[in-house]
């Protein structure tokens, strides 16, 4: 497949199943749309399946790990290592946060090296690695060629296609990569024409001096590439990131494959914005989780309208937005699949 | 017990505890702080139970059923037989909404009758009723005496007694009562000192004329009742209903027997207001779940400091919204407990 055959695979959810799921929700025993985004959210998942009723029989949360040239620009308070680091702590001893939260979810977590400096091969890590150190310093250069760019999407988007061959029905968006939150806002700013240094946040948490400094960083690369930001491809390929990639093309695959994809915090949130920007029908497949706490996820959130659920002011990152939200989802199909119809209200008659 | 006894015995959260909580949250592998609401909740139940890390073993979802003499000022859409239908969905066919939510988050539901206009005796629903067919109009009357609505108070708070001597450690606050949302706004206005007709709200969905007429009797009440709404006995006397007084005592029993109690929609944050009224203490026993479209909901939780962390647009009622964010103290519990701790970082090196 190539980015074309995927864009052009994308068609609109079913509007028949979508209908028909509102319809059975509407004889539910309870003023019309009072479950509010419970109700939403299995409508959306009926026009996304084609089916009115759907159950969830296999959910993965998949964790991109990944490392960034930028951050030789102080853009980041933690160690660089502290990626492949933290890689280990999920794959190893499996009490990271996103190893808890999935487990609640009873989602399947995956790991995936897509570039983590100095990862050795391990068997619980699938090792793809794009680029064996991270991607190139952004500020100085493209962060990766936009064949590589195109190459990450078009992966991206046929893992979802193997997914779904192997039952999976709903697909959670998480990241590790020290200094990615540079990248996802430069991603950000650059596909919705802003350029306002109130949009980058504070990450993980930096003081005033390395937060002026990644300011500086994001503006200082968006205007060095500012010829070349002509496209989502262009933008991963100058100022992204090979998760941020790998992300816009699960979100692609989504929509061609008619699989559900979980946006977590900013990282995620970026990818699903570029898969927008190439087919805005891709938005139909996405559901936003948490909202977070950066400036730039929300900027992005309006920008396509969407509006998260969850308002747990959580910066973690891994895709634990993704997998807290997943059991909203459970609620949702438990809904309508489970609640009884409005005659029964008839029955103490 | 009396209500004095027992708004004596609620104390401040164990303030010990609640920094060893922390102190092992800041030990995680994450940056401090960065789980947000997920790291509160944990600690918040640190302090009600005095243990730095906590499991449930028991939650119970208490659906609190009654039905109101202002229902005959045209307050409200429904049939007012639906109260008494409504219990018998819950008990009988089991498949209400509630049924399936409090099924989906783990948690045993239990029915009260405190006052269904004709609803007979049954083996699923726990007969205790104040008044036999429910409330006066509050519009022409006192709803009922003030011995009654503290008697109903100090028998919420006993329940709670009761529930934590079964092994209960978690509660979560729902009702059912055709016209329930007129009484909840009227005393939190009357609570809260607004007389602002913004306060009153559709409830389940009112036309335009029947919105307003709610507006008329709101305000019609308040001024009947004005110089009697000296204190939140009076209040809920005067304007309350059954199962508010009941939801006030179970607020106050949490905190006097150190049990958490989750607020569901307006008319369970009516019965917090009152409780937070007579001890501001209760709050620290309380937590918010999810955002009523109810503007007297924003008005209550805004006068307590309370922010409710779902945002489901769910307007529902019958505790609902108690059950999906009992999901999420499940996922607060779990990264307490089960997450490691950042010496694991240094793992890989």
């Amino acid at each position: 497949m190539t980015l074309t055959d995927i864009l052009h695979a994308i068609t609109p959810p079913d509007s028949q199943a979508m209908t028909e799921a509102q319809r059975l929700l509407d004889g539910k025993v309870k003023p019309p749309g009072s479950l509010g985004t419970l109700e939403s959210i299995a409508v959306r998942l009926a026009g996304i399946t084609g089916s009115p009723r759907n159950t969830l029989s296999r959910k993965v949360l998949c964790l991109f790990g990944s490392d960034h040239g930028v951050y030789s620009e102080g853009v980041c308070s933690s160690p660089q290592d502290f990626t492949r680091r933290l890689m280990l702590v999920y794959a190893d001893s499996r009490d990271g946060g996103i190893n808890i939260l999935a487990r609640q979810a009873g989602a399947e977590l995956r790991l995936y090296d897509l570039g983590v400096k100095g990862l050795e091969p391990h068997r619980n890590i699938i090792t793809h690695r794009f680029m064996d150190s991270g991607t190139h310093n952004l500020r100085r250069e493209r962060a990766m060629s936009r064949e590589l760019a195109e190459s990450v999407i078009v992966w991206g988007a046929e893992l979802v296609r193997e997914m779904k061959s192997e039952g999976v029905d709903l697909i959670g968006t998480g990241e590790a990569g020290m200094g990615n939150t540079t990248p996802a806002c430069a991603c950000i700013m650059a596909a919705t024409g802003s350029r306002s240094p109130g949009l980058v946040g504070r990450g993980a948490g930096l003081d005033d001096e390395a937060y002026s400094r990644k300011q500086r960083v994001i503006l200082d690369a968006l205007s060095l590439h500012e010829d070349s930001l002509t496209d989502p491809v262009n933008i991963l390929s100058c100022v992204g990131g090979l998760e941020i990639a790998a992300m816009t093309g699960v979100f692609l695959g989504g929509a061609a494959y008619h699989v559900p994809v979980i946006i977590d915090g900013v990282i995620s949130i970026a990818g699903a914005l570029l898969a927008y920007k190439l087919e805005p029908l891709a938005r139909e497949y996405m559901f936003a989780s948490h909202e977070s706490p950066e400036p730039a996820y929300t900027h992005a959130a309006e920008f396509m309208k969407l509006s998260p659920s969850l308002r747990l002011g959580m910066r973690l990152g891994e895709g634990t937005g993704c997998a807290v939200f997943m059991q909203i989802i459970d609620d949702a199909l438990a809904i309508i699949n489970g609640m009884g119809d409005f005659s029964s209200l008839t029955k103490g008659e």
